[in-house]
């Protein structure tokens, strides 16, 4: 393995301060979930193939955008809030990793920085971007905001469907640390803040909402039911993004890794599927490929990299990830992403 | 979470004598059951939903009762026996607790108090309550007692069924700790103790001579099969509450967690199931709600809560739990209880 | 629970000596079924009954024998080889502490002691016993030790299938304890004492052989398969043991809760199916009856209770688990055995 | 057991460098494979037959070969590389135990001694044995190579499948341990060493190139999906090897205990399948045989055999193995290898 992420984290940790890793490191309610979500990959058995022509992997994947995406690898980043506690250059530096490695970045839009300035590192290099939204209590705010990111190169909305309200956290000071210049860089300065939480009464339709406000497809992220998949496929989006947030929210949700199949198996075929939460190897990523997954995000292991060495951590990080998955497929017989369908055992099935 | 239900149990542990403790926290013989019933609910994961407007969460529900009551919480308070013990004003002090955060208590047969006492407390607030019945060895002393319970206002009935004879405990030591006076407070002086003991000949039969002795609902409480809770209904009871009696009858009796999935798919379509048994967290109550309980029930918590705090310990409980619940209700996309129907996942299924 | 094994064992453990201890406690291989074969029977659950009437409860089973026996308790001696090291009277002590707690017991053809004295105990007494028989390859030889059983008043035989060599006991120093007296003290002086050792060639057609020898109904003990099972009622077999031999045979053998399933299921409506191996509790015992044994034996607890306490000893340890037991069938609703059908819920049914 | 390979291990252990013990222990990755591979044939039961004849038992098996090969045991040598490093005779020591105890030993393509010499020994002794293939990316040196092994004696060849590039492992430090005379014993002196790399474009058809080429019956090893094992026969093998290659390429293969059953259903019956991986045990054997193997290798308990004590070490290691195999196999019923069939339960069967 040329990635080791638990050595990463151990070094970031060093470098942040107790409140800082913590607010990263946290999750919701007893934690049960944010354990679960790393160990239940491994509840799946990889059956490589053997005897197909590996001289050359292609680990490229092409993702829903205006215009459509083409990245070298399937491990992209997740959204995490206010990169700025992390480094001094925040998301900028984040950007700058991924585009570098070739990989899709979801700026949040919790970020420290401002989308014009993400976007225009992007423009310059291999870089791609969606934007993630919370749709905010106030629509307009946040109709403005998505125009903003739209304008700003984002070629996709992530609409994070699961945080009705923020998720409780023993561990979380987070709100402390952000300061209100940082919260309000892309919305401007706000009369009430509160307007900016996160509404509470989204419904399927808003789905279409964001699409026609924005003309860019539309995924929804945090579905872990196979009834809810469809309902956005239904409803209009390009996809979903199978995460339970990290651990964050619903204390007791299921892992990433054990909802994924169902989902998969229910729309897979005819929308992208995409996955995040708890991968740390290349072999979980060819795990998550394996049951359905078109690429994978990493939310916590790209801010222990961007705290421990910038957006060359970053860069290295999704590289080392990338070069490891490619090491997996030539082991499991897969030439190509499409090849790798069906290397991965579900616990239970023969 | 509001409630940490660990701590409060420590906290109570310094308070009480080891006697006390000990007749409360133990279990019937190697504690198998007793130790696998709080850990099985986490054998389930959940399955939020995304994408539906929960602006508002509504924890009411409607409960059996003569009067029908309305509950502004599913979280309960189960019996438990001889309250004083933790607590000067014992069952008083807990009702006033359940009546203040808007919850059904279920009184024991084996109360310190006046059941017209503690039937004043809720006639005065919100309260409203069951009477838990063990018929007696002699069965006029048993019916004097529930007329004297509907008369106190118990609007329903709940035959414990699962107690023939008392589960041999290791760590209790609990019946030199009862007084005589305390025994018989609300059967008046009894010529012979043992009479008021449980009679092991009860069967199905009996739940029609309760309801038609009393005029209010009767539920059954201890059931684990779905072949008894039917019974259950055929002879003439309102619903059914799964439990195995807190790990203090039969050591080996399947965890409420894992029984209550079976019950619910052969009777809950027409009935009200109910739950208690090792549930010590929202998640967990979603949980059971989720696998189509209405409603459960907390024992040793309220107990560790009467001890440490009084009433107003019995009510931070109970509606902290139920602000838990909203939460996790409001992260699993669920506006009222009848939207938690499926969200639990069994383990196995995919 | 009256009766705590382990306990009794460790208090076993100090009064004989390490190479008596290591020859009863030891398994074969890596003790790999040894160690399961007690943890197996909490694979299980019980699901109890409620409302049935059980005021009285009865443990007495019908075993089969000639003439039939009544037995007062489901809880048996399983035959154990030379239990003059445990205790200076030996199978003569068991017998007295068997009779005494109405159970039968299973004799050793590896016994101390001289049948027909072990026979007149049980006649004076509420005894009866079968004999075990290892076929030996003189077969002559075997036939008169069965002979010489059934004139001493053994009602029938048991035959070990499982044992065609001794497994291999990395702990067992056993052989070096036997002295030759003790070893014949059944078969008289023996010219050469390996045509005593076990025959290797045993087939199903040897149950009808022993039969028509003995005129007694045999069982066959060591079945863990149900093809097996069927073949033995076929060739003429009573009834069968499931067995793994005390985890001393073949290392890796299923253990007996999780083997009794299919063979009951197989042939416990046309035959009588017992069991042996890991029951420690009046839980495990209900268990063992829940899916399907008549009647279950128990081996080194009636060792270790017979180094303790002598005759007294196993009279305790039987009476006490079938007090156990019988505390475990009013709690889980059954007034005999035959009501404990179906109370066993085996690992992965709902 | 006459057999301890932990114990072996530890001894071996101190008698190698950490260079050299690390090379041979090391997995890939996480070392997650490596782990599971020794554990997971404990997650199989074993169902012994009783009442059979095994009075005598029998080993031998048939094996794929040109001329056929009779071994005395179903225990082989699997290929591992450069066994100079294990002991100054290095291979030929192997093939002096494994011809000793009857075994069949599949030389590797990487040995640190001349195929003429290693020939010899077999056609002296009892010995017969197959030529593990590398397919390298000079073809024409690989068919100079297996012409040469053919040439020597070489009955079958093994295609390793699993090894389009070699696998990371954090342990291997074994590069560095091989000169370049002992890695071109068997090709001569290289032009370019990178020419004896393996081939990353192997495909099914390679299996026929090697078949005409050789003109003897090609397996193919490192196959661990039933679809795979179907089509390597319907390219001409002559049967394939379920191995992960010693959880040293692909870290989450399945281990071979949890991959036998399907490919042996899929493919058993017409063709023959064969083992390798973390069998320890003559349980394991026994296990491994139950579920289809018509034979199984052992990897690094021979190099550690070998470096205790050279061809002694691995005689007494196989032979010591099939001893312990024939005594599981009189204990389970099973005369000869066909009656083993059936005898392994696996997980989730009844």
């Amino acid at each position: 393995m040329t990635v080791d992420i638990a050595e990463l984290e151990q070094r970031a940790r060093r470098l942040l301060t107790p409140e800082v890793y913590d607010y990263y490191a946290g999750g919701s309610g007893s934690e049960r979930t944010l354990r679960a979500s790393v160990a239940a990959w491994q509840q799946h058995w990889l059956l490589p193939r053997v005897l197909r022509d590996v001289s050359t992997v292609d680990t490229s994947v092409r993702l829903p955008g205006l215009p459509e995406i083409v990245a070298q690898t399937p491990v992209g980043v997740a959204p995490t809030g206010f990169q700025g506690l992390a480094s001094p250059d925040g998301e900028l530096a984040t950007a700058r990793g991924a585009a570098a490695a070739g990989a899709l970045m979801i700026v949040s839009s919790r970020c420290s920085r401002r989308l014009e300035d993400i976007g225009e590192i992007a423009a310059d290099g291999e870089g791609a971007w969606w934007f993630q939204v919370y749709v905010m209590r106030d629509r307009d705010l946040t109709a403005r905001l998505v125009a903003r990111a739209v304008a700003a190169g984002a070629r996709a909305l992530v609409l994070t469907a699961d945080t009705p309200v923020v998720g409780h956290k023993r561990r979380d000071r987070g709100e402390d640390l952000i300061t209100e210049t940082e919260f309000t860089v892309n919305t401007g300065p706000l009369a009430d803040l509160s307007l900016a939480g996160q509404a509470a009464d989204l419904t399927f339709a808003d789905i279409g909402w964001l699409a026609r406000l924005s003309g860019v497809p539309v995924l929804v992220k945090g579905v872990l039911r196979a009834d809810d998949a469809r309902a956005c496929l239904a409803a209009g989006a390009a996809g979903v993004i199978v995460s339970n947030h990290g651990g964050r929210q619903l204390d007791g949700a299921v892992p990433t890794a054990l909802a994924l199949p169902a989902v998969a198996a229910e729309v897979g075929s005819t929308a992208a599927v995409f996955a995040d939460g708890g991968l740390r190897t290349g072999a979980d990523v060819l795990a998550a490929l394996g049951l359905g997954a078109r690429a994978v995000f990493l939310g916590r292991p790209v801010l222990w990299a961007l705290a421990c060495g910038g957006a060359n951590g970053v860069r290295n990080l999704l590289s080392g990830l990338t070069s490891d998955l490619a090491h997996a497929m030539t082991l499991a017989g897969a030439a190509t992403l499409a090849g790798i369908a069906g290397v991965t055992r579900t616990p239970g099935s023969a």
